[in-house]
């Protein structure tokens, strides 16, 4: 892990929740849905093939430990799990909660309007019930 | 496999292109971005978590195997892959060959304008070249 070095988008946008085996899990800076994005920590992968094989059974095995918890502590109607990269090369994956009265829903929240930085307690409010899902 | 049955919205939206050992691989019929669809055939699932461990090794060994084929066919460049389900709550992904000049870039596919419909030569063409890839 030691050359890795996260995209200065992606840091500026998100918060480091916790180190999972491959990926660093973080929060995005938008409460309008729970967000998270898992990055796996390797350097110049823009695409799931350009993973190892073993990279890509952990990303599998994460992706559904942590679409699991974001279920569990939000309640959601769906989980969408996405990884584009159209603006930001480095690998990254998208798990968020959406519900039917989201302000997006049923289209993807991606380009969708502006986002709206949590509030300090609702932040730790969802973090805390993530972690303990997880 | 025998008490799958494929969801029919999925079933109008899209062509079967070939079986792989746990999904229908399907192309959907909008020409604006080559976009083909993985279908585990299982029923009852529409999150990723609900597959067996086993399956989600399998789907990520297909999603990795048919990303790399479109990217191989088209030479795009990005793969956008996505399980989203708002709308059709059959467990589908979504693999689509992005480029910078086509008419959603840097968004998202889905919900952008109307699909057009593929004509027979280029289709052919297409499924030919991703088919070889594979």
């Amino acid at each position: 892990m030691a050359d890795f070095s996260l995209d200065e988008r992606l840091a500026r946008d998100t918060t480091l929740l916790m180190q999972l085996g491959l990926c660093q899990l973080r929060l995005m800076h938008d409460s309008r849905w729970p967000w998270v994005l898992l990055v796996p920590q390797r350097d110049g992968i823009s695409e799931i093939f350009e993973l190892t094989p073993l990279d890509q059974t952990m990303l599998t095995f994460e992706t559904a430990i942590t679409a699991k918890a974001v279920k569990q502590a939000t309640g959601c109607n769906k989980i969408n799990v996405g990884a584009l990269g159209n603006q930001v090369r480095q690998f990254h994956l998208h798990i968020i909660a959406r519900n039917e009265t989201d302000p997006a829903w049923p289209g993807p929240v991606w380009g969708h309007g502006k986002a709206v930085p949590w509030e300090a307690d609702a932040q730790t409010n969802f973090t805390n019930r993530l972690l303990e899902a997880l």
